[in-house]
Formats: C-alpha cells, sequence, structure tokens
C-alpha cells in the first residue's frame, strides 16, 4: 500500500461501526421474517419511520439519553439527531395522527444510534424490532406482547426465558421496605443486577458496600439493616414457594404471596392485579410459567415505564443480557400530545440475539454467493451456451451463476466456487455440448477425495466427485447432490 | 390542542422526511422480495454496510455530490455523513478487504440521504436497491446485470423499458460532431432530456437557445450549426433503420449504423465493441430489444461512469424518469486503494418505483392490521374462550387478532374491524358456547346489504353476511369467505 498515489482516501469505517457480511445478512433476515411473520398473525402491521428527528423530539428520555444522540442540523438549520430508539419516532406518529385507529398494533424493525463508547460487541447502530400496542389500556394487551414474543422466540427456535414483572409492585416494595424516596432509582439499578452477581453482592451494595473479586471497592447505597432486610425477604418469596432455583415457580402462587407480604401497602393491590390479569391470558394461551415466568426483580429503564415491565434472555447464553425488554409506558405520548394515551411494547436486540445464536452455532458460516451451482467457462467462444446452461438451472429453481472473473483454468475457478462457499460446479466443453450432455462435480465430494490436479486432463482422468449426465437430466442430478445431508 | 399543557413538543417529522404507512411498508416489501429471490438465483449475496461514512470518504462525488451531504462529528469529532449512496460505500468495503472473492456479485437495500431541496415526491431519505459485481472487466458482467434487471422488473408485473448505451460512444459523438472539450459535459446534458422535450427542444438547446410553453427563456449552449446538425444525424440513427417510436430498433442494426458513423473515430471501435458484447449476452439469455434496447442518447452521471450506462423507465409512467439507472465505474474502488478494481451495477430506486406502482394502481389501499379476522369480545368474563378461539384461527394459518380496545358494544367493535381494514369477524356469547358454535360476519357482504343496526339484537335480526357454524368448522368457512374474489 505505500505504493498508492497522495490522492486516496483510506479506506475504515466509523469507529463504532461495522460491516454486516453476507452470512450475518441472511441470518438476520430469517429472524427476522420468522419475527415478522408471527407478529402478523396477531395483527401487527408494519410502519416505517425517518431515521431523523427533531431534536427536542428526542429529548427528554434522562440524561444519559441526552448523551448518547448523533447531532446534526437539517438544511433548514434545525437541530435534528438520529433516532436513539423506535419508542420515541412510533410517539411522535401517534401524536400526528389523531385519526389513526385504535387500538394500534404496529411493529417496526429499523437501525437505531447510539453515540456510545464502542466496545468489543457494542456497536454504536444496531437494529431493533419493536412490537407495540397503542390504545389499550388493559394489562391484556401486555400479556399478548409476551404470548407473541413467546411464540417468536419459540419459531426461533432458541432456548430462553420470559419474565415479567410491574414498577408498581417495585413502587410497592420502596414503600413496604421503607427506602428513603431519594435512594429509590438507585435501589433499582442495584436490584437489577441481581441475576449476575447474586443475592449477597446486591445485599453488600444496597447496605455497606462491597469489594469484588478483583478487590476493587463499590461503594454502597447505604441503607439500613431494616430496608436492606426486608427487600432480601421480598427477593426470597420464590425460594420459599420453590426452592430449587432451576424449576419455575408458579406465577399465581408467586403473586398470592407477594399479595400477603404487602397487604396494605399503597399501589400493591393494583399491580398484583395486573399481573394477575397477565397470568389469566397467558394461562388461556397454554404459556407455563416454564416460558414466562413472574420475576418480581427485573426493574427496566425506570424512568420510562409506568406499570407491567419485561424481559428475556437466552437460556444457554444469559451472559448477553436482555435479547428483549419492554413494559407499559402511558406517559409518552403525553409527552407530544398532552393527552394520556396508554401504550405497551418490547423491543427485541436482533443484533444481540444475532449475536447469541453465533454464539451458539445456531448461524451457518461465511459465504460469498448465494448460488449452489458454478457453471465454468472453458470455452469463452460458446458463452451463449453457458448462459443457456445457467438459465436452465435457474429455471429448475436453483440458484446458479455463470463464472464471470479472468481465470481460463478450470482449477481457477473450482478455486473460486470453494472460495464463495458454492458445492457444485457445472462443466461443458465441445464433447459436451456434442454429446448433449454435461459434468457435474461436487466440490465437497472431490475435495475430499482428490490430490492437486492441475489441468483438465489430470482432473478429468481422476474424476472423483464428477459425473456426466445428460443435459435433460442435470437440474435433477445437482438437485439430489444439493440434498444430500 | 390549545389546552396542552406548556411542556409539550410539537409533534413533526423532519422536512423533508415522511412515516411509511403499513400498506406502503408490505408494497415495499413484496417488491424487494421479488427483487432479492431474482439477484440471488443469479449468486449475489446481500451487504449491509453502515449509514454513516467518514467524510472524505463520501467527497469527490462532483460539487454537487458534496452539497447534499448530511453531515455531522463523531463523538470523537471526526467528521462524518449519512451515506450518499450505497456505491461509495461498496467501494470502501472493497478496498478495505483485499482477500475478497472476485467477482463478487452483492446487493444492499438501505436508505440514503441526500440534503436536496424537498419537493412534492423528492424525500431526503430513500431506499435504494443496488446490484453491483466487482472485479469482472467484461462487458459480460454489464449485461448480466441487465438481465437480471429484466427478470427482476418482469417478476414485479409492471411494463418497462430498459435501454443501455456506453459512455465511450458519447465521448466519441463529441469528438466526431466538433463539440468543444468545454462544452461536452453541457452538451451530455442536454442530451439527457431528449426523452421529456424531443429532439427540437434538445437542438435549439444545444445551439441559440429557445423559449419555453411558458414563455421564458432557456439560453442555449451556443454551438454552431455543424455541430448540432451532427449530432442530430446521430440521434436520427434509430429513425433510419425503424421509422415507427413504438417499435424498438435491432440492438445489432444499431451498432452496425453507428460503426459506419464513426468509422475511425477514437475511442468509437471499443465502445461499439462493449456494446456487441452485451448484446451478444442479451440474446443468448433470450432478451431481445422489445425488453433491453440501445439507445445511444442516454447519458446518465457522466463524471462516474467509465463504460456502459443503462437505465430503465415505467412504460405507463415515463415521467417519473429512470427506476433504475447504472453503469461501469472502474475507476472508484481507485480512489481507496490506488487501484483499478472493475466494477459495475445498478440501483433501484425502491419509492420512485413504488410512486408508480401506486400511481398504475399496483399496491393494494391504506389498512391497519394484518390480520384476517377479528374475534369479537361480547363478554368479557370469557376472555379464555376468546383467546382460544383467537388461538385455533392462528393454528389454521389464519391471521386474527382479538379485540383489545375499550369499546363494548359489538357494533363499535365491527367499526374498528372495518376501519383497520380486516373484512371478517368472528363472534361468540353464552348461546354459541353452549352450542359449540361460533358466528361468522363477512363485513364486506354485511356492509353491502345491512342497514344501520344499533344493537346486537337488532343486527342479529338482520344476519346479513353472517353464518353460525361447528366451532370445529370455522377456519373452513373464514378461509373460504377470505379466498372469495
Amino acid at each position: 500500500m505505500s505504493e498508492t498515489p497522495p490522492e486516496t482516501v483510506e479506506a475504515r469505517k466509523v469507529k463504532g461501526f461495522r460491516d454486516i457480511l453476507p452470512h450475518q445478512v441472511l441470518a438476520r433476515r430469517r429472524m427476522i421474517s420468522t419475527f415478522r411473520a408471527v407478529f402478523e398473525r396477531y395483527g401487527f402491521v408494519p410502519l416505517d419511520t425517518p431515521a431523523v428527528e427533531y431534536l427536542d423530539a428526542l429529548l427528554g428520555l434522562g440524561e444519559e439519553g441526552t448523551k448518547k444522540l448523533f447531532r446534526m442540523q437539517s438544511p433548514e438549520g434545525d437541530e435534528i439527531a438520529l433516532r436513539y430508539d423506535l419508542t420515541v419516532p412510533l410517539a411522535r406518529f401517534v401524536s400526528e395522527s389523531p385519526e389513526l385507529p385504535r387500538p394500534l398494533r404496529r411493529y417496526q424493525v429499523a437501525p437505531v444510534w447510539r453515540a456510545d463508547k464502542p466496545d468489543p460487541g457494542r456497536y454504536r447502530e444496531f437494529i431493533q424490532f419493536d412490537i407495540d400496542t397503542v390504545g389499550a389500556s388493559s394489562p391484556h394487551a401486555d400479556a399478548e406482547i409476551l404470548a407473541a414474543m413467546d411464540e417468536a422466540l419459540r419459531e426461533l427456535g432458541v432456548s430462553y426465558r420470559i419474565r415479567f414483572s410491574s414498577r408498581k409492585i417495585l413502587d410497592s416494595l420502596m414503600r413496604w421496605a421503607g427506602v428513603p424516596a431519594g435512594k429509590a432509582a438507585g435501589t433499582l439499578r442495584i436490584l437489577d443486577k441481581l441475576d449476575k452477581q447474586g443475592l449477597d453482592a446486591v445485599c453488600l451494595e444496597l447496605g455497606p458496600g462491597r469489594t469484588d473479586a478483583s478487590g476493587d471497592r463499590i461503594p454502597g447505597l447505604g441503607l439500613g439493616a431494616e430496608p436492606v432486610e426486608a427487600i432480601t425477604r421480598f427477593l426470597d418469596l420464590p425460594r420459599e414457594i420453590q426452592p430449587s432455583p432451576v424449576v419455575a415457580v408458579p406465577r399465581g402462587a408467586l403473586l398470592d404471596s407477594v399479595e400477603k407480604l404487602f397487604s396494605g401497602v399503597e399501589g400493591a393491590a393494583e399491580g398484583i392485579g395486573e399481573l394477575r390479569l397477565m397470568d389469566g391470558w397467558l394461562a388461556a394461551s397454554g404459556i407455563d410459567e416454564s416460558r414466562v415466568e413472574v420475576d418480581l426483580s427485573i426493574a427496566r429503564g425506570l424512568d420510562y415505564y409506568t406499570g407491567p415491565v419485561f424481559e428475556a434472555i437466552l437460556t444457554e447464553a444469559p451472559e448477553l443480557g436482555a435479547i428483549f425488554g419492554g413494559g407499559r409506558y402511558d406517559g409518552l405520548v403525553e409527552r407530544f400530545l398532552g393527552v394520556k394515551v396508554p401504550a405497551t411494547g418490547a423491543s427485541i436486540g436482533v443484533d444481540r440475539l444475532l449475536a447469541g445464536m453465533e454464539r451458539l452455532g445456531l448461524v451457518a458460516g461465511e459465504g460469498w454467493s448465494t448460488a449452489s451451482v458454478l457453471v465454468t467457462v472453458m470455452d469463452r467462444e460458446r458463452m451463449a451456451d453457458y448462459i443457456a446452461l445457467t438459465k436452465e438451472l435457474r429455471e429448475d429453481g436453483i440458484a446458479a451463476e455463470i463464472y464471470l472473473g479472468d481465470a481460463k483454468s478450470l482449477k481457477k475457478q473450482f478455486a473460486y466456487a470453494d472460495r464463495v462457499g458454492i458445492p457444485v460446479v457445472v462443466i461443458a466443453g465441445s464433447n459436451e455440448f456434442a454429446a448433449g450432455t454435461v459434468s457435474i462435480k461436487d466440490l465437497t465430494e472431490g475435495k475430499k477425495r482428490e490430490g492437486e490436479a492441475a489441468t483438465r486432463e489430470e482432473w478429468v482422468g481422476k474424476r472423483f466427485g464428477q459425473q456426466t449426465v445428460p443435459r435433460a437430466g442435470m437440474a435433477k442430478v445437482v438437485r439430489s447432490l444439493l440434498e444430500r445431508p
């Protein structure tokens, strides 16, 4: 590269951004198609909103949110920014369209942008798949979101656990445990770590603080012994019902015990009642706690949510964190409209889920062609014949490409097929055309058995993984090779 | 809205941007799926690149391009901007990945952003579907792009005309006609208007200028009579072969006459030879000039292209302009890499094509549900039964939604179904549940025949478009209603 003329530009991606390679795009598309098919069976309609919104529409998501926007100016000089999520654009859309039918079930699959510090596995642009129901105040709408998510993840073929709770119950916990108002948010942030750090670490962080494995001091929130003990008792409720941590706790039984514990606490009955309605809906949908459980410890972005909250993890890759998260946010549309419009929904982190599936070996490896067959070009004078062969394959439903590169040797053309991941090649020269036949070579089989064939003659002599068939039977033979396990 | 509290934000889209409504997203998706299926049969692989690139990578597209970027700063303080097209990101990707197989056929479907002055039908964000072949220098690669485009547009079911030419032939025209070097670009810009304004207007604009229909003076380029006459002779070649403007001119015959006309002109033979190779490929693919024709007058962004250029229009909506355009651009990768990498490709204006299809009545009307059936909720105590009904329909492959709104009256629930575009509703109350039946109402048929039924009793009395069937037969009856023409 030292020889490049001075006027060249350095080819590099913007920091924190990445290219998505063909096999990843294909895996992502399969995932999105699966989700879409499920959600459309439920009546959800797709909506697409612009990548940018006015800054004033995006702000007000809490200090953290405002810092992470990619801001720019519109040609008119207005402050605009790339969208940070798909929920605020939905609220803007709903507010702008008073004539919309309600309830409205909508989904959106689109990139969002966050000017975070990039980390391995953490990018500044990623795809979210959101489903939301706007204009339905009943917790049934929340339950339906979970039922649809459950069906979607099942169809995807991953192992998962969906959990839900209610912000109202956590608010009651703060009152019941005597957590001072100024420390409620901090308490919830610490509770959110329960999954990763366990109960002991959480209790220490709520109280005096702790020293972590690497010897670093983590300061405590400074709650007294009484609130910490009360929180511990609350968090222990599931274990009282079902001591085994691997068996899910029945939703109804858990709600019974928290109802007893919080008897008389302000707001508790309302939150519990909502979760009972969700439980009933899920049960009627045939979904038990082994798939969707009540987990009263989940908190999830509490500035935003006003009722039920939910999330899911991959059972086999819990370290990835939530692959979807959501909840009810009855206040968001109000910011625009000044009118409360009930809304609930969840956001699937498509790229995070894809990373999980790659980690679990559920995504096919790299490939650089969507064709299953390469029609090689042995004799450039007969290009019309190769085009016709390729067309015949395609018309039989077999994706086929014709070799368009500069290499004349078949060996190099085979190497190209191998490089792009095409398993079968078709070869024809004057002999084959005269005889009305084609030769078909199975590169996978051929590679297993042949040595290095330097010339066509040598290769023809060996004929490993290769057969000559009547041209009319070409597609059938190719298909049988492709369908071989 | 005058009563909204002061802290509300105005809900509005950024100027020049728009929301894409559900029926439009669905139509667009169908279009994209059609194209994708065709291009994947040819071996093209999907690639996804970031929405933003470094500014220095995006610049150098000519002055016009640089002015229209949405610029911003990365968190590191680097100058970045939203991508303007999908070609420069591809060149960046190829330059960054020297180990890529070649030829590489890739496609990308993604939004691009241009800070243009917005006009009706012209937006600052729109979706492009690009296919490109990188690393193949033969005009066969250009021909394959056209063959794939032809197949894609045919599968879409629109009437179109694909046209191709070569920049080299236009360069030869400038020499042959004696157009001064300083006026070549201007000449080509005027030639590009031939389609819309006709030969007479073009000749006047090349020469002394003209006065348009509204009386405005359009200044001329000031070419002398000789170059203008030469250009006219060149543009007249097709008519000499085929006087009827509605019959396509045979590609070979047109190339023969331009070869004769430009005999001995520098560069002409090379350009004509390339188009002959393309003609041969298309002929071997069974594509004649009624689908893909040589049109020597098309110019297309000449700063960019180095060889064949092509475009297509909708025969029934030519006023939309090109629905795709492209050509060979052997110099673009060089800007990054300092090494010439041959490349050719075309870009479909997905949103423009969709606008054309809407104009031609090829896109279904507005709808706000993907469900075909609404399961109404007559008795909220029996929600579990309605959930079960909905589930049965979905398991039979029928998209169904359960009514989640606040309305208790069936009439209002029917109105909701009508509003969102659901044609069939299922109704069940204690009678139906006891008898093991459901009532199914065809809203389209019902609306045609019934007057205003104010109550369920009244509606039941009329029973227009309604039938009660055994529950086990529900899906079958619903399907027959949905499949009715």
